[in-house]
């Protein structure tokens, strides 16, 4: 039955097309992709699809429909995964609005902290028919576009967490995408989803504390970013995500560490990094600019502004927030995902927890 | 007369041996250096001097008494150089207490913020003598011990602000040096000098913003400061020093913005390399310890808390506080020179400047 459900996939970026590219080789029904953007689509429509490179998937995955019209993707679908960072997320829940339908399950691959929240929040403002809402708690891929319509995946996480929002409609969501997604398991809530995504705790701190060589002299930094969590960076990585634990503990729900998350999604091994395809870069040669544009926002200050309402102390999860906002010169504080915006101010640990029950 | 001056040198750290030997070079009186741990003077001990490289001062300076008895070296000086990082003021200062004598003349190379505020409160609570106290804005040199007893003079500034504490010192003060040091100019007070030291603006940010290449895997950066001063962290100097600038506003004093120091400093050239020494590689491989240990709690801290005393905002000198803090998991906020440590609490501008004068 699971191999008749119709995918389809919003956004082909890194992720997107990574995702409809595995999904197609493994023998789903991908019944299309879609992007606002013409120029992230072009060489997937003008070829057909998407080359997959690497070794753990590798060929040519046919994709017919190639959009930027959202509602001739998802129209026929039964699942709509959204697998694009977490600041698209108002611009997809808004593109989504008009055309969702109550029996299609949407999946945000990854939530981030509060994505299903903030989705759920504009289809209601909006009088959309409110389909079954779900989030992971991070990418289930480590992959990168490595050239014009070309994708080469490094590798996929053993384990992912699930959960819907309201949590009720967690067992649905799993036993929807199980057959396809073998290593997905239910977690309580999406607090748990959002709250056990580690890019924040990697990304941030790695980035600032290399940011010196992100460019030299109009050159891009020659970027690896195993290699620029050193021995110096480590115990700062560390220190950010126990504060992201004490926030978990203090709000009484289910917490994985950074160490553990990295030995149960891969575990414990380094990533190859995706050969070249022919003269072009691969797009890991510079800093993504997400590690701070979507980390910050909506990672390090969801958690700032939960730690400030159960008072938790996480003084360098707001070091690092400031230091985001003056190298971007943008106020994350305002930007971000407060509990404000995700509708749990003035709550207290139980009060939050029972928000997404 | 002025060559008949004897000159003591406190400190035999790259400055101290640089200053010495410099000095010995040039044919003055140079009668002796002191430093209070064996291994630093080890080499210029036995081998009775300094190996001074470079194109700018090559040769050797011999020097008899190198010892780590403070009182054998200072007992017969006119002039007591004191070129120890500003950490070390304070042990110096207890140092100098017993043996020091009013006609004597010491000078802090440099005093960084409040050297001389620091000094004179020891030597008074000690029941010292009171020499004519007074500080440079910054150390003379670019330099580097290049290996045992071998010192290399990158380049010398020329330009040196000075000032005596009290401020009416000053002139005694640049008649004394101007002899051996051309390029010193008496400036208002210790706060101008303290405040026109550059150092903490480019050492601390340009250190944090590459923090994850000070070491790899057990190995030492390649470490070369000009060349961490990237693009990417260009304009986050630049922010720290306005708020610098800012609080020299807000005082009512002299002020010279990174750019204009670099200008009349080394008239905007970038220096030299020195040349290694056989095999033994220059300090300057690795990140000195003190671009955060002195540049933090005797440059950053007592800007902050003068800035809150003047009500001027300065968030990313706070920043950089808190990361370092965090980093080397010290409180410098309690460590470094607040305006309680330099008895100016409670003033406003004209208060604070009154006291230095």
């Amino acid at each position: 039955m699971s191999k008749n459900l119709r995918y389809a996939v919003v956004g082909a970026g890194n992720g997107g097309q990574s995702m409809a590219g595995d999904l197609v080789l493994r023998g789903f029904n991908v019944v299309g992709i879609y992007d606002p953007f013409p120029e992230a689509i072009e060489y997937v429509q003008r070829q057909g699809g998407i080359r997959m490179i690497g070794d753990l998937r590798e060929g040519f995955a046919e994709i017919s429909r190639v959009s930027t019209n959202v509602e001739d993707i998802v129209l026929d679908a039964d699942i709509i995964m959204v697998v694009v960072p977490a600041y698209a997320h108002e611009f997809m829940a808004n593109a989504l609005a008009p055309v969702v339908k109550s029996h299609q399950i949407i999946v945000l691959n990854p939530g981030c902290i509060g994505g299903t929240m903030v989705f759920r929040s504009i289809l209601q403002s909006r009088g959309a028919e409110c389909p079954i809402l779900a989030e992971t708690n991070i990418l289930l891929y480590a992959t990168r576009i490595v050239g014009p319509g070309v994708v080469g995946i490094q590798d996929i996480k053993r384990w992912l967490g699930v959960a819907a929002l309201p949590a009720s409609d967690t067992p649905k969501v799993v036993e929807a995408l199980k057959p396809a997604f073998s290593q997905i398991e239910p977690m309580d809530n999406v607090l748990e989803t959002g709250l056990n995504n580690t890019n924040p705790m990697t990304h941030v701190a790695t980035t600032i504390l290399n940011w010196g060589r992100t460019k030299s002299e109009g050159q891009a930094a020659n970027f690896e970013f195993s290699e620029w969590v050193t021995e110096p960076v480590k115990p700062i990585v560390k220190k950010v995500d126990h504060e992201r634990m004490a926030v978990i503990e203090a709000l009484g729900i289910r917490g994985i560490t950074n160490e553990e998350f990295f030995e149960i999604s891969y575990g414990g091994k380094k990533r190859d990094v995706v050969q070249r395809v022919g003269e072009v870069l691969p797009s890991s040669t510079i800093v993504p600019d997400r590690y701070i544009t979507e980390d910050v926002p909506m990672g390090l200050v969801p958690i700032a502004s939960l730690a400030d309402a159960l008072e938790v102390k996480t003084p360098l999860t707001k070091i690092l927030i400031d230091f985001a906002c003056v190298i971007k010169d943008t106020d994350y504080w305002t930007e971000g995902r407060t509990l404000d915006k995700l509708g749990l101010q003035g709550l207290d640990a139980a009060g939050i927890r029972d928000a997404v029950q």
